[in-house]
């Protein structure tokens, strides 16, 4: 088992990272303070997994609540639900939330520990490659608003993170193949020599060898750690390096209607779009753009839209970005592989060059 | 003007308590960073003060939403209608929120301004007593439930408060009054020499004399800026003693169904609970309790209940609250005037017996 620390002084907290772990009651009893748990998780992960994380709990008092599978679970509605099973079993500030699934889960159930009672604990037990290398590493938790992805949020940091390797096992090939986006981009934003390792072992990862899958998580999971212990909150700007291809891939999520990509899918077109923008500045070489694409398209992550997008909407979809400042919107694009840098200062027409190549229209 | 700070490290910030201080540009200006400012009020505030803060805010981008007043706005279905607006316009992270109205209003915009965009900043311009002297310092903001009264919420701290004695001339006597009970409380707590002074000065303050309410505003918010800087989380258990009276308080409201008490006097009324529960437990004296008594009654505040609620509903609604650790119920009572403690070692029979004192049945 590899362990180590997100260092955030008093709200610092251990990722586990390891096969076989969520069934280990020490690992996990450790983090709990009270005597009642409630999970959540969904459809898919409840069969395979509730059984051993709550035989590992015994003799907790434990309430259960399995939502559908996908990214239109997570609204508001879905939340309100959340907090109705858990006032209706009467849970009090002793209880510690488990989000048990991927990143839809993590990030519901992650919200609602921060919100209920104004705050209880929480344990992240990541079951799909995107949660593990990213979502359930940081403390961001939050829902969809229609008019927006993650619009609704809080900064709310776990107890733990506890990675089980063998969950990937039973992961869909699709849902690895977007995990595989979000551990291209720790490579792309500031871990050269992590891209260059990816472009020798992709299709070791993509067969699932264990030793490469420990590899890759834990180098994501070390990478993310440092990023969020320097600016929890996204204030200096660091934090926000992790969003390459997110505001490009959050407006391709909202334009095709939540659901129709993964969501690791749109963030790897998204790192292509910001990678060939970056090259159209004049900032990233022609190179190293097509290192990025080759990679990407080595781990089977799509990197075209549907014909139905169009570039207007993407763009409409972006200005509603969290990363807009005085009406200009901020972009994540790329000075080399493994150099990130946050800005607003391009043309217009340099975007809406970008989105209409890959829009065609 | 009187100015003084709460003292919460990187979260500090003034409280300012004066006459006109919402028409002021320069104590609100200093405290917003961007250009975009999202006002909430209410249907009889806005008509009131909206202008002059919106002229004290020139030239910034202005945005407003008026509420239905009551608690019954209080709720998740008004928070989607608060992040739709702010979405809706676009509403970026540089978007001050200003709460402009009571408790309500102050709850509401601060639990916006902490989730909308996973943190916005946030100004409170208490326009009630109760919300100059109580809910809008410290950071509680949060919205009710169906099952319970603000089950859903975050600490969130302002950048400032302001407080215009002024709002004051406008509010309803039972406003007031209600005002006044939230004020005795940190009498009653921790300030034996502030309830003297007030059993001395409560017929001044229901007159609205300039000088007793500067007086009062400004010793109650000392005390609450004292015990918010003590224990800003409600962890180290001083900061629960601010809720004497409202877990019975919370029972009573949630029984009669929301809006039919205004919530301080069913803080007055939990309060002669608390203190009654104190007596019977022979922790209080029976002239102390009097004196409780007969000051919260020349306050004009309520301090019997409807013969329609049962003792055994009280009960029901008071084991959902907060304070319930390991199925054990917590309540503030008092060892003496200035004096109170947290503690769940009672007798569940003398809680009942306090009940049916109070409910007849």
């Amino acid at each position: 088992m590899i362990q180590f620390e997100v260092q955030l002084g008093t709200r610092a907290y251990p990722i586990y990272i390891g096969a076989g772990l969520l069934g280990e009651p020490r690992t996990l009893k450790q983090h709990i303070r009270g005597n009642h748990v409630f999970i959540l998780s969904n459809e898919r992960v409840a069969p395979l997994y509730l059984e051993s994380v709550c035989r590992a709990l015994e003799p907790k008092h434990i309430l259960h609540l399995a939502l559908a599978e996908g990214e239109d679970t997570k609204s508001l509605q879905t939340l309100e639900q959340v907090y109705t099973c858990l006032l209706e079993n009467r849970c009090g500030r002793d209880t510690t939330v488990v989000a048990l699934g991927g990143g839809v889960i993590g990030d519901i159930a992650g919200f609602a520990a921060a919100t209920y009672l104004r705050g209880v604990d929480f344990i992240q037990i990541p079951t799909t490659l995107v949660a593990q290398v990213d979502s359930s590493v940081g403390g961001k938790t939050g829902v969809n608003h229609a008019l927006g992805k993650n619009m609704i949020g809080a900064f709310y940091q776990p107890q733990c993170v506890i990675a089980d390797l063998e969950c990937l096992h039973t992961l869909p090939d699709r849902e690895l193949r977007a995990g595989l986006a979000e551990i291209i981009k720790y490579g792309l934003i500031r871990d050269a020599e992590f891209f260059a390792w990816l472009e020798d072992n992709v299709e070791r990862l993509l067969a699932r060898d264990v030793d490469a899958l420990t590899h890759a998580v834990h180098r994501s999971c070390r990478n993310k750690a440092e990023v969020v212990a320097e600016d929890e909150l996204e204030i200096s700007g660091a934090r926000a390096m992790l969003n390459l291809g997110h505001t490009f891939g959050h407006a391709i999520e909202t334009g095709l209607g939540y659901g129709q990509w993964l969501h690791g899918e749109a963030v790897a077109c998204g790192m292509l779009m910001a990678a060939r923008m970056s090259t159209r500045l004049g900032w990233l070489s022609e190179e190293a753009c097509e290192r990025t694409r080759a990679l990407l398209q080595r781990a089977q992550l799509p990197l075209t839209l549907p014909e139905t997008l169009q570039a207007e909407t993407l763009l409409e979809h972006m200005a509603r970005d969290k990363k807009v400042r005085a009406g200009q919107l901020h972009l994540v694009l790329l000075k080399d592989i493994g150099q990130a840098v946050l800005t607003g200062e391009f043309p217009a027409s340099t975007l809406k060059d970008t989105l209409q190549e890959f829009c065609g229209s």
